[in-house]
């Protein structure tokens, strides 16, 4: 027990449960999937963009990270959809719609394909061509936009 | 020139650039660490502590599945501390001590201390006893705690 005891101590200390209390459970869930989306945008929006562009030169390294960042995210993003948490409050507003919830077939299939367009460009990061991948970037932020269209309010 | 076109469209219609234009370089970075902390603190203090405190029965999948993810975000978040980050904004506080960035080599062997425990604890969590895994997940929340203990104001 006392081994069990600083465990929970530990946890208490890194303020997780503080944390956890100063939000409502849905408050959490919004924050986690945005947070998600955040993480994504930075690699996809921060890292990619600018080289599909050609405002920075194309690193391939660096780009063949971001990719593969982005498509171990993405898998992240359904859970934060939880019942519950089409409403934000003040502290955590949302714009997701309520059509998520009451789409929720469609939704998923249009996260799955984000799934698998974001899968797809990390694997051809490390291989195709940068015109190649410019094109499937291209389609993955097509999966992007899709959800954004019907799923987000702007 | 007219399948970039399309591309650059897109970027646009996500709204990545205007999200970017709407921050500094050190508030979106900012954003993006605390993002990845959340997404950390969703898994590991959301999922694993409950269980680990003996308040949800433990789920070895669940477990596992949340060992993994937060062993696949703790790499991510050393970048988040770029220079000229250390002072937050009104929208974009931060709790960052500015001893992040004079003690950049301490710093980063306690995110590399953290990597390797998260590590360690998503190989376990699919073959190790639950025993094993508390004692594990201990080990991982004190490599949390060392650097909020140093680097994070309360």
């Amino acid at each position: 027990m006392k081994k069990l005891s600083a465990l929970i101590t530990t946890a208490l200390v890194l303020g997780l449960s503080t944390v956890a209390a100063a939000q409502t459970p849905a408050e959490g869930v919004i924050k986690y999937r945005q947070s998600v989306y955040t993480v994504i945008g930075y690699h996809f929006g921060g890292i990619m963009v600018p080289m599909v562009r050609g405002e920075k030169p194309y690193d391939k390294e660096a780009f063949a990270r971001a990719a593969g960042v982005v498509a171990q995210m993405a898998p992240l993003a359904h859970e934060g959809f939880t019942p519950g948490s089409d409403t934000g409050t003040d502290k955590f507003p949302t714009k997701a719609k309520p059509e998520i919830w009451t789409k929720q077939a469609d939704f998923k299939a249009k996260m799955d394909k984000m799934n698998a367009e974001t899968s797809k460009l990390a694997q051809m990061s490390r291989t195709a061509s940068f015109d190649d991948l410019k094109k499937q970037f291209g389609a993955t932020g097509a999966t992007c936009k899709a959800c954004h269209d019907d799923y987000r309010n702007k």
